[in-house]
């Protein structure tokens, strides 16, 4: 009764646990001021300013860093249960430009999950809650935890 | 006789500008110490070795690193003619995984190019031969040229 | 003051006269013995019986029919608004089997709309409410109407 | 000394007994007048001709046929190492129309395949040799095998 994740494994408690490991090794999406505003099962949010040195030549937000945040909002969603899991593949459809200065939020959630696959689909808006794209990622859980929750009393 | 490039337009020249007026701006790319190897019309090359900082807690290549660098080739590659494109959607499909210090090389070819609209397959491999993902880029060309063509005395 | 749809376009009312024009000539869909549910500018709801003549090898419904489920209530969807409009492209992820007898429903909601281009967003269940498969399309609008609505006194 | 596949297993025979086989229990393929013109380990070639109940309001061959041609010719080439394989996912871009009468193509071929998994690239071209879709499949080995080998002395 020592009050550790893994003598109380609440859920939700769980998946912040391990959305602050991740994030805390997750080099790229800081470098990229990404912030990890919420983790639950199956589920993340994280937000994103477009910054200067993310414009591409047409003055707008390069796909590259879209694709980068929403990617990691489904890291995040689809690693939320404490399992490794990896992406397999995934999609982006661009909708709308972003522009700089804009903050971005993805938003994560899980459409299926069953064995050792998942669906998870992310949205990608702006601060006026227009959707600037949609992201698709098919996820595949492999061997091992994502933080060791044994001593965390 | 100035020797310009829209003086002679030769496709394979201007490909070539385009891709290091690109690059010179592409201070993501640059970053990640993508290199590009080649460009011609409709196709573009570029490789990137596997950094320390490039790792997932699984110890391969974060799938969002393998993605830059494909979707920087299919940019250089929508982008050879010079005449301003964005990407409209993509999607990878990762086949292995990547490790420390192998150099993996992107390799965009055109698949159609029909009105302002193009599709872009992309090849990502390793030293051996090995593939790794493969993608495929929707492209929609916008206005402007990338890079002015007409001082290039 | 004629009733007509076009003298009083009522967007719901147009996207029905559109739904059972294109059900009229839709023989395919028609021969897969589907149902059209639902339509509203933006959405439509389909409903197919799994046939055994539906059935593979492995004695589940072939991923085939699944999908041209969704992509019919994809196709109704995104031409509610009686401007022809065709898909540029889509993808499928089965999520589930469906069985011999099951009545799958796909729902299609638009994701985004914008010049001539659309993103659609189509989910297959059964009758349990379990996921079968989600689809993902992408429309572009082509000239002409889909129904004349002129003479609909 | 049978001679029967199994004793003897050349992947072409294989592959060959395994395309005739599935074609003999496909009546969906049959029913659109697809022809299996060749079939290897991995690769296999279909051939279908757009007719008058295939085609749109818009005149053009419904995209749905053209995206079951393609998904034909991944099923055989992805099961024609006589292993029961799906389809886990796939996605079409549609690049030019298919008109009334012309001979469509789709050439399957393999990208990748490791453990239980495998991707496949299909390319849809009319009779002059233009591309009409691209398609990529992944697939997911199951149990089984599609056809008995053992009595084919």
């Amino acid at each position: 009764m020592d009050g550790s994740i893994s003598a109380c494994p609440d859920p939700g408690a769980l998946a912040r646990a391990v959305g602050a490991s991740m994030f805390e090794r997750d080099r790229a999406s800081r470098s990229l001021g990404m912030r990890l505003i919420d983790i639950d099962p199956g589920g993340a949010t994280m937000e994103m300013a477009v910054r200067e040195d993310m414009l591409n030549g047409h003055g707008t937000c390069q796909g590259g860093f879209i694709f980068a945040l929403a990617d990691s909002a489904f890291a995040f969603a689809c690693n939320s249960y404490n399992r490794n899991t990896v992406a397999s593949g995934c999609a982006i459809d661009y909708l709308a430009p972003a522009f700089v200065g804009e903050r971005l939020t993805a938003h994560a959630r899980e459409v299926s999950r069953a064995g050792r696959t998942g669906v998870y689909d992310i949205t990608v808006s702006n601060q006026k809650g227009a959707k600037i794209a949609v992201f698709r990622g098919r996820s595949y859980e492999i061997k091992g935890a994502v933080t060791d929750t044994s001593d965390q009393a």
